[in-house]
């Protein structure tokens, strides 16, 4: 296959005008799902889809497909996108990047004059990030059948504000059906969010898959006492159990590398008064692995642990998870499309896992589904001063360029 | 010395007609500085005290001194007391009981026709718990000059109520000379407010004097980061550096057997997300020591420890010692009083460091004090449901008597 590329000034360009929909002080951007700004930036995705003689198609959740006809229409098309909404202090190119990259693979098409086997769709998937609706990733979960309509429709906002009511004020409560149609392959391309490419002085990240995830509720509780008389070797200490779990949590995540990632960000102790003795203490563990077996093995190494720190201090645990997330793998065939796509371009290029959650995860139950990355500042996302290079940018949307011809062509 | 009695029953008694002021349906009380509750608890106290015949007089900053006249009135009195001020959710006894003891003394002393050489006064000393008007133990620190009168006075509480104000609406702002007077002896008897006489078996306290304490603020910086993506081997988790140093503070307690207490009751994670890397965390830290010595090695073992936890991970340590008070030794006369009153009596004794802070602390400073401990159920204070028992309060009360008569009567 000839190395194809696309304008990456263009698709520069493309961003930047975008993310002026929105744009704070600080250089990031605030659009928000199913405000008059989300509403402006479909607006100018679906003006310019129209430009290159897209046909447009918007279901019930406002998930947006621009279609770029192939020689035969009749089969599933290759598909990829993102999402438009933001964090509400978040940054120009988590989810535009890959909805103006798959708007830039069309452009390009329509110069280099290609005509594909399938038809090629870019989707815009609605509020991925969850900020005013959750849960995150919504317009996948709905389009995939892993949220009801019904119940999404029904959401309210911080003011009361129904989902379903505030989609069709926006214009975007469309009449296509809700999924149930083959899809030959998904691309999205994302900046990583995580710092791995920028410190091993990689361009293209080949995402095998995503990472399994197990979330805790823990809740220790010791005894409440003043802090002064009360002798060390009668106190039931909440926080000194906590910290030791977190000290434990901490252990496994390092015990489980390769892949392994422990996390307690959120704690609160109760009473939570300078001359009292913690008797109560909440707090959250994040466990991730590519790996499902040795995901379940920290599961079972924690509860072991935990267990065990408690009895020795006269606690009682309660350990609860909320939340299993099984690791995922992408399509082989979808992975070496990527990779070949960075191998014809000549990118430096690693195997990376995801761990993010992206619209790809949800796809990927329905449909062959590979990601690429490209590196972001310090790995910093979720923030107005994320930033990403624009050669790097470029690198992606070539790489997905490679990977949607290829796989268009593939009947 | 003839063994003397004071009477329980009657000490009960006055003890829960007072608890009826400010009562609450958990059997608490509620009775805060400077409200309409304070000025009846305090009228209630006055009247006993005028039926007596007891000279009352108040100074400037609300503090009552109740007088029994003695033998010979040109000698510094034999003085007890405490405070009729409670918690928003206090007990019975926590301070009431200091004053009631005070109070039965009298009686007694009347009662029995007892004639001291020194007269004997019953102070109440304003605002102990600093509910409403920080900071605690304000009418003795005001009284022995640790606070400016002035300061106090221009006092608000949160609702822009000044201090001197609501003392003159309650009828206690007073004329009497602020201090400045020789105080022959003080007492004060009180409920434990922790575990160690009745885990121990022994009726009365013999206190020693009170903890040395340092408190310090810790400020533990590393880097925010995004849960999923970013390794374990490049975080620098604030949380777990502070779970170590929350786990050091806790053993250098037990180190520092026997007399040191540790504690860490507030802790502030930032951003307090649940799959965000913790930036930074905000705790502080309560040492206690009866040996200042001992007190400040603790603070050098923490210095030391928290740097190097602090450097293994890569986090910032912002340690600022914000509070120090010396280890306090009561007067040995006025211990020896105390053990004396326990063994006229036949009662189980032990000696006792305070933990808690009290009026006779600030009064320690400018008289030679002793202070009694009689045992509060499983060691609970400033709680609804503080509880002690009739035999254990007239104990206290009887062991105080003792030690009043006999150094009001040394001259």
């Amino acid at each position: 296959m000839r190395n194809l590329r696309i304008d990456g000034t263009r698709l520069w360009d493309s961003l930047m005008q975008l993310a002026k929909i929105g744009g704070t002080a600080k250089g990031g951007v605030a659009r928000i799902a199913l405000t008059d700004l989300d509403r402006q930036g479909r607006d100018l995705f679906v003006g310019w889809c129209r430009e290159l003689g897209c046909d447009i198609k918007v279901d019930a959740v406002g998930n947006i497909f621009a279609r770029r006809k192939g020689r035969r229409n009749e089969l599933a098309p290759v598909m990829t996108g993102s999402h438009l909404d933001s964090q509400p202090t978040g940054g120009k190119y988590d989810g535009a990047y890959g909805v103006m990259a798959g708007l830039e693979v069309l452009r390009s098409l329509n110069d280099l004059g290609i005509e594909t086997e399938r038809p090629v769709e870019v989707a815009v998937w609605t509020n991925e990030e969850g900020a005013r609706y959750a849960p995150a990733m919504m317009g996948s979960g709905v389009y995939v059948g892993k949220f009801k309509l019904a119940d999404i429709h029904n959401l309210k906002d911080q003011d009361n504000k129904r989902f379903k009511d505030e989609l069709e004020r926006i214009g975007y409560l469309g009449e296509a059906p809700m999924g149930g149609r083959e899809i030959a392959a998904f691309f999205e391309v994302h900046i990583e969010q995580g710092p791995i490419l920028e410190a091993e002085g990689k361009t293209i990240g080949i995402v095998k898959g995503a990472q399994g995830q197990r979330w805790f509720d823990v809740t220790v509780t010791g005894q409440e006492a003043h802090a002064g008389p009360t002798p060390m070797r009668r106190r039931k200490d909440a926080l000194v159990g906590a910290s030791r779990i977190v000290d434990c949590v901490n252990r496994i995540g390092l015990d489980f590398q390769p892949g392994a990632c422990s996390t307690v960000g959120h704690m609160q102790v109760r009473p939570n008064s300078r001359n009292t003795i913690p008797g109560q203490v909440f707090f959250t563990i994040d466990f991730r692995h590519p790996d499902d077996q040795r995901l379940t093995a920290m599961k079972a190494a924690l509860e072991a642990e935990a267990a065990r720190i408690c009895q020795q201090i006269g606690l009682t645990l309660d350990l609860k998870e909320i939340w299993h997330q099984p690791a995922l793998l992408f399509a082989e065939r979808c992975v070496q499309a990527v990779r070949s796509g960075a191998e014809a371009n000549g990118y430096s290029a690693m195997e990376i896992v995801s761990g993010a959650g992206h619209d790809a995860c949800h796809i990927a139950t329905i449909a062959p589904t590979g990601m690429i990355f490209v590196p972001c500042a310090d790995g910093i996302s979720h923030n107005e001063v994320e930033s990403a290079m624009p050669e790097d940018l470029a690198a992606g949307c070539n790489v997905l360029l490679q990977a949607i011809v290829e796989r268009a062509n593939a009947v």
